[in-house]
């Protein structure tokens, strides 16, 4: 096959982990008789230094035109003074809204090599920590209106909106449960409707879907308590379904239990196949440049868009197998180290994952 | 000294641990020469049976007359069904407001005899678990407006509005400040200002007031972040502050690596002396009737109400001794079990405690 990926090489050290990941995609091309065309393309502070603004029309055109986007990680103390509409991040919500990608793919999931890492007791662990968070990814308080205005009192006031409409949940809910029912069939709704009319109007859509899929086991939960149960009882979870404020906190929480980081994908996808992956990660300022970030979150990204977005399991299995394989012979970067084991730059944990592949 | 405490009694197992806290307050009234008044309020499930309503004015009328206001917890099975106005929760959200109680304190504090007890390793609970997150309690999307409408073509939008107005902001960040001045001097505000105008808002007021204690040091954190960090390495925080809904997610998670939610304390506090002493745990609705749910937090919240609106210290420090002694003679109830110690029922935890006093 043929693919165009369109490539967003990022801040910070986030070239570094883009590198590594276009070696094992060319190697995995060649292997099993792909052809894989990169076009780079701009995107937060990269695109803020060339043209002033963090997702140019031009480039969003790039990601629009490619079969996938790979990203690897962007922001910086360089942009971190810029207002708002000027920053990295605001250029990451344009390209999610710009290329309709509604559903965030968070698996949190534990390496059994990497188990020591988790800040959680080993009983825990022991009991598996293997779900997935679908955050609703251009909806609510994110894409709602945000304003600052001055009261009569001459005081300011900020109101930001958190909107939902049915077609925005339905369309995320549905996520939930067909991925539910591709993995242990338990679907978590959370949400806050003892608070919240949005929530309320998400537990209204999910009971109507709950009817097409009497397979799934589904279950709802307030965000707080579920802010709890992710340390307490990891393994009580299979899929999440969350709006996206909420999906971002837990998600990030439920990626720290798994102890490392750096070894986390996501997908973002929309109603094609078309998706944006990326490490859940940040672009590591305080490391760039010294070849020690761990590339392997963004090598496992290439591999989920392997699977999701271009229908090549094999190759994915392949990459995941890989990363596995370097795992069991001790080999760690830096943020993963533990005694007993070798420790790895970024070039030659690619390195090591190339010669597995 | 004399003080009116209106004491609202709560649903399912709430009316055990209230019972077991008024020896407790009875004992210490005897021991150091006070008399305490109690005046029942109904909130919650109680009230929604007797007047149809959570919170019925002549019921508010009796917390806003009293000197402090004990509460066990609402809530269960009973009154889910309600529509969102006749729900129990709405009762404690009314009288929050009304009582503009804009500051909650949730301490995060590992007793050291319950350590074992965290979700996380003891390498991390070794380096201490000992912060509190100081909790905007009447503003944010919480008061905001909520509202359900039908878009034109057909489909329902729900909205929810999350406003704050500097002075909101202002008086809360001031309390963050006082509270880690009074620790050990460290404050972080936690928020969500790559996105929301209302963090940004947040941050303008709190760098004003940094100006008036430079001896506090302050940073700031994103939410998705912090989430992440309370698991990781809780020992960094002394004192967050944030708002409502970051703060009901967050403290939660907080109370959670403490692990055992039912010794957990926290107080709401306005602008006078007046406030509102609770438990963070719920009604506990599986376990009521059973004689076994844990007294403590409740028992410990009276001890804050003492120091905090009455400014009784010693006979705060005589409660929180005892039952630390409690605890060093190895008594626990049912939720803090561990092996070699002794399970005692509800009841008997009161005695326990009240032996020790
Ligand atoms: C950078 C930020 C706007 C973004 C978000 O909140 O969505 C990030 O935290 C994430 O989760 O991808
Ligand atoms: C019951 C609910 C409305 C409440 C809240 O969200 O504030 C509770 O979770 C709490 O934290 O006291």
């Amino acid at each position: 096959m043929e693919k165009n990926i369109a490539v967003i090489w990022g801040d910070c050290s986030s070239p570094e982990i883009v590198k590594q990941t276009l070696r094992v995609l060319d190697k995995v091309a060649e292997k099993y008789g792909h052809t894989f065309h990169y076009t780079a393309a701009a995107m937060g502070g990269e695109a803020i230094d060339k043209y002033g603004d963090p997702l140019p029309q031009h480039e969003l055109d790039k990601c629009l035109a490619a079969d996938s986007v790979l990203l690897g990680a962007v922001g910086g103390p360089k942009w971190e003074g810029l207002p708002g509409e000027q920053r990295p991040e605001k250029g990451l919500l344009r390209l999610r809204a710009g290329m309709g990608l509604y559903a965030n793919n968070r698996p949190a999931k534990i390496w059994p090599q990497l188990a020591p890492a988790s800040p959680l007791k080993p009983e825990i662990v022991a009991q598996g920590i293997d779900f997935i968070i679908v955050r609703e990814l251009i909806g609510g308080v994110y894409f709602g209106n945000h304003e600052t205005h001055t009261l009569e009192n001459g005081e300011k006031q900020a109101v930001d909106t958190m909107p939902y409409a049915e077609h925005e949940i339905e369309r995320i809910g549905r996520i939930g449960f067909e991925t539910a029912r591709k993995r242990r069939k338990k679907l978590c709704c959370v949400d806050k409707a003892n608070v919240l009319d949005t929530s309320r109007l998400w537990r209204t859509v999910m009971h109507r879907l709950q009817a097409e899929y009497p397979d799934v086991e589904y279950s709802e939960m307030f965000v707080d308590n579920c802010a709890m149960q992710i340390v307490k009882n990891p393994a009580q979870f299979d899929v999440i379904v969350t709006e996206n404020m909420f999906g971002d906190i837990l998600s990030d929480e439920a990626s720290m239990i798994t102890g490392s980081i750096g070894m986390i994908p996501s997908s973002s996808l929309g109603d094609g196949t078309r998706g944006l992956y990326e490490p859940i990660h940040g672009s590591a300022p305080d490391i760039a440049g010294k070849d020690i970030v761990n590339p392997t979150a963004c090598i496992l990204s290439a591999a989920m868009m392997l699977r999701y977005s271009f229908g090549m399991a094999a190759e994915a299995d392949a990459i995941e197998n890989a990363v596995s394989r370097v795992l069991d012979k001790g080999l760690r970067t830096a943020d993963n180290m533990s005694d007993g084991c070798t420790c790895l730059g970024c070039t030659a944990m690619g390195d090591a994952i190339l010669a597995e592949l």
